[in-house]
C-alpha cells in the first residue's frame, strides 16, 4: 500500500542487490543508524543458489544528517563500489509519473483512474495514449491528456516516436499498458527497461501470445488467470509482478470466459502498478523480487 | 454474465420454486416447448431437506404464442395455482433501474460505474444517493443525478422518506449499498424486500456490525473477507448472495487491512450485482439460490 | 461425495449426450417417472457452441418396473437410437475396482488410501503397482496386493502386457498414476480409454513433460499448479478433469516448490478420482464435463 | 518446509522479541557472524503499533566458537537482559517429539502420519492418545503406541493426569489435537502453553464451538473454512495459527459441507503443525508471528 506521505517527514528508500557476505545488513543499517536516520522498514532475501543478498530499507531523513541530494554519492563511495552493490534511490515525496497505454477495453483503466483519484497511490498520471479514438471519453471524464496514435506495420517507427516525445515532455518514469493491444518495438521497450508493466490475460507461461481465452477454452482449462509483467523483447516473457487465477467450468464460453478474465485482469495489474509505485519490486535476471 | 442483449429478439426469464414433486421441469419445459418458445437457459436445484424444487429457465419469444403480458395469467392459471408455485417473470429487454447509496468511500462506486459505462450490464443507473456530499464529483463525472441527504438519528424518518419519493421518481427496481455507512430503518427495508444489497467487510457472521476490519486484527485472523448480501431488519444477517476472501499476514496493520479490503469489497460486490441484474439469485427463506 | 450408499436401495445413474434439442429432459423424465423410478439427483448442460445437450440423472430402482438388467435394453431400443444417445448406465451398489500406479513418492498414494479406507469412497483398490520397490511398505500398512514391475526402453511392452494381465485378473475398471514417472505406451492407453487418471504437476498447458518445477522456478512464477487428467495418447494433453494453484514467492527455490506442490498434488488428484466414482465426469471430444 | 538436516552441520535457530529499538538485527547478526556463525536464515518483523521487534535468525554451527550448550547463557548475559529480548533457543538437529489426540475421524491423523513416514518433517511420534477405541487401527499401522483414554464429565481429571504422565514418559514436546472432540481442561492446557495445537472446522471467530457445519449451512455462508491455532484456555479463541477456506453453494448439504470440510482441515492442520516444527511461529499476546 501507498504509505500515505507525509510531505514534512519524508523518507528515503534504498532498493538494492549485491554478492551475499556476511555483515550486509548491519553495514545499511549503521549506515543510516549512525547518521541520524530512523529505519520505519527493512525487509531483506538472501538467493542461496544465486549468492545474491536483496534489501529494501526506508528511512525517514528528518534527522538525517547527510543531505537527499548527496546519499547517493555518499552510499556510492562508501559502500556501493567496494561491494558491489547495485541500488535505486526513491524520495517518498516524489510521485513517480505514469502513462497508460490503452486500446479499447475500459475495465482496467478505470480502476487504475479510480485508485489514482482516490488518492490510493502516490503517483501522477498525466497523459493517456491510446491507438483506438475509443477511450477518450475516459480520460475526459478523469480531466486527463489524452493522444489517439494510431499503430499500423509502416508508421510504428514514427508513432512510436511521437510517443516517445510526449512522454519525455510528461517525463514519465513508467508506462502501464492497460490491455493496450499492439506489440510495442524492440527499440521502444529499450529505451523503458523494466519501466512498462503489461497486463496479460492468461497464467503465463500458458497461452503465450495473442487470444489466450479463445486457446483456454479449446484446451478445456478448469482455471483461467491474468499475468502482470514488465515488458521485454522476448514477447510476454519478461519477469512477472503478480499472477492470480479465477475457477471456471465447462458451462463458460469465451464469451463469458473474457467476461470473468476483466475483473482478473484489473486486479492483477493494478497490484503490480502497486507494488512498482510503492518501490517494492526489485528485478534480477529475469525474475522479480517482491517486498512486503 | 449479462448476455449482449438482442433487442430484436428479447427472451423470457421465469424464476420459480414450489415444493418438490416428479414432473415439474417437464410440465414447465412442456408448456414453453408446446407453445413455440426455445429454451435458451434451464437449471434446477432441489433442496431435498425442505423439499423444495427451484427452477431458472430462459426462452425466446419470437415465436412463443402467448403475449408477452399474457404469459403471467396463463402460467399463473395453468400451472402456480395447481402446484403452489411462486415465481417471478423477467424480459430481458427491460433493463432494471438500480440506485446507488454512498457514503465517502468511492473504490465500491467505481467499479460499478465503470461497469455500467462500459456496457457490461443491462442496467440503467438514474440516481446516486448519499449521506456526504464528498462523492458528488465521482457522480458528475458519470453523469448521474447525485442527491446528497444527510441522516442524523433526529431526521431519518423524514429523510428516508425523500429518498423512497426520489427512488419512486425514478422507478427504481433495487438499491446497492455500495459501502454506505448508515443503518437502513425497518420501514424502509421493508419497502424493499429482497432488493437492497449491501456489502460487509468481513466473512459474515465474523465481525458483524462497526469496524469489522479493526476486529480481524484484534482477533489475529489470517484471512480477511468481504459479503454481499440482502438487506434484512436483522443487522447483517440478510440472505448471502457472495463472499470472498483474502490471505493476509502478522505484517498487517488496520491500514493495510482497510486497503487490501478494498479490492475484496468492490468485486465481491459487483458479482453480488451482476447476479442480481441477471436474474440469477432466488431467495429462499434466509438462503440464496445462486444459478450460474 | 460419494453419496453413502444404500444396499437396500439401490440407484440407477445414467450419463448421456446427444444432438440437442427441445423436450429431451422431459423425454428422459417421463421414461423414469412414469415407469416408478423417483429422481434424486439431476443436473444438465447444453453446449450450445457444439449443440450438443449432456445429462446425469440418477434415480432409485426400487420400484422401477424395468429390472436394472434389462434397462440398457429399454433405454437403448426406445431412446438412444432415434434420439443419437451416447450413454453409459452405471448402478449406486456396484463399487468400481482401481488398481493404482506409483513410483517413489508416496504423497498422493497415502491420500487415495487414507480415503479408500475411511471409507469415504464407493470403490475397492484391490492392487497397487511400481516400476519400483520403494512404495511396497505403503501398500503392506494397507493390506494391498502389490507388484514391482520395473520398466525399461527394452521391456516395456512386455511388462505392461505382465501389468495389463494384472489387471485384467481384478478386473480393473480404471487406473490411477499417483506421481507413476513413466510415460504409459500407446498400446496401453488404448485399452483404457478416459480411464487413466493422472496427475501432472504444473497448471497445464504450462510446463507439459518433465521437471515442471525446475521449469516453473526458471521462469520466476507467482503461482504453481496442479493438473489431474484422462491420459491419452497425446503427452499431458488429455481431457482435464480438475486444476489448483498454489501461491509462491521469489524466497522459494525449487526444493520448496516440490514441498509447496505436493499439498497440491494429492488434492486436485482426489478431487479428481472422487469425481470419477462418483460418474460425474462425461468427456466429449478433449474436455470433460463435471457435474456437481 | 523441514530443511533437511544435516546431522554433521547442525544450525542453531532463534526465535525473539523485543521493544523495537535502531540496531537490534546488526546487534544479532554480529554476534553470530564475529563468533564464526554462518547465517542461513534471517527474517525480521517491527510491529510499530506494539514497538515490539521480532526475529527468526538461524545459523551453522560448525565453525561458531561458542559451544551449543552455552549460547544461552553467553546471548542472555551479553543481550537478553540488557535489551530485554525474550527467546527461544533451538537446535536444528533435535527432532520434537509430538503427541497426537484423535477421537474417531482419521483424515488428519491419516494426513500427519503420512508426512511423517514419508519424513517430510522433522519430528517423532511416539504415541497416540484417543477418547475413543476407533482409530486404534491406524496407530497400528504405522506401528505407534495407541492408548485409549476414554473422558467422561466424572473421569475427566483422573484421566487427563493418566494423559498428562504418558505425555511426560515419553517427554512430548507438543501435542496436536487432530479432531479431538473433547475440550480440554484449564489445568491440562496450562500445562502446555502454546504447545497444544487444535483445528477447528470453521473460519473463526465465525462458528466458535459445536458443530460449525451445521451453523455455515443454516446461515447460508458461500465459503466454509478452517482454522488451526494454539490452545488457550479460552475455547476456540487461542493465537491462530493458519486459516483457509473453500467454495460453497447452495447445493451443499451439511453431509457434503462435511466431506469438502475434510481436505481443508487437513491441509491447514498440517500447514500449522509444519510452521510449529520448523520453530517458525512466534507467538506475542494473542496473536502469530509466522516468518516464510
Amino acid at each position: 500500500m501507498t504509505t500515505t506521505i507525509d510531505k514534512t517527514n519524508p523518507t528515503a528508500i534504498l532498493l538494492m542487490h549485491c554478492p551475499d557476505k556476511p555483515g550486509l545488513i548491519a553495514l545499511v543499517t549503521d549506515f543510516i543508524n549512525t547518521n541520524g536516520g530512523n529505519i520505519v522498514y527493512l525487509d531483506q532475501h538472501v538467493d542461496r543458489i544465486e549468492g545474491v543478498f536483496f534489501m529494501r530499507v526506508e528511512w525517514e531523513l528528518e534527522h538525517f544528517v547527510i543531505h537527499r541530494d548527496k546519499i547517493e554519492e555518499y552510499f556510492s563511495t562508501l559502500y556501493a563500489k567496494k561491494y558491489e552493490i547495485t541500488y535505486r534511490l526513491y524520495f517518498s515525496d516524489y510521485a513517480p509519473k505514469m502513462a497508460i497505454f490503452v486500446s479499447k477495453m475500459s475495465h482496467c483503466i478505470y480502476d487504475l483512474l479510480a485508485r489514482f483519484i482516490a488518492g490510493e497511490w502516490n503517483v501522477h498520471i498525466p497523459v493517456i495514449i491510446s491507438n483506438h479514438p475509443d477511450l477518450e471519453s475516459v480520460a475526459k471524464r478523469f480531466g486527463i491528456e489524452f493522444h489517439c496514435i494510431p499503430i499500423t506495420k509502416e508508421n510504428k517507427a514514427e508513432q512510436e516516436a511521437i510517443e516517445h516525445e510526449l512522454l519525455q515532455k510528461h517525463k514519465i518514469d513508467f508506462i502501464v499498458l492497460a490491455r493496450y493491444m499492439q506489440v510495442v518495438s524492440e527499440d521502444f521497450i529499450n529505451k523503458y527497461p523494466n519501466k512498462i508493466i503489461n497486463i496479460h490475460h492468461s497464467f503465463l507461461p500458458a497461452f503465450v501470445g495473442a487470444k489466450p481465452y479463445h486457446a483456454a477454452f479449446e484446451r478445456g482449462v478448469k482455471l483461467i488467470g491474468a499475468t502482470s509483467h514488465y515488458v521485454t523483447t522476448d514477447l510476454d516473457a519478461g519477469p512477472i509482478i503478480e499472477q492470480d487465477i479465477t475457477r471456471i467450468s465447462h458451462k463458460d464460453t469465451v464469451e463469458t470466459l473474457v467476461h470473468k478474465g476483466r475483473d482478473l485482469e484489473k486486479i492483477v495489474l493494478s497490484r503490480a502498478v502497486e507494488k512498482h509505485i510503492d518501490r517494492k519490486v526489485l528485478t534480477y535476471k529475469n525474475k522479480t523480487v517482491l517486498f512486503n
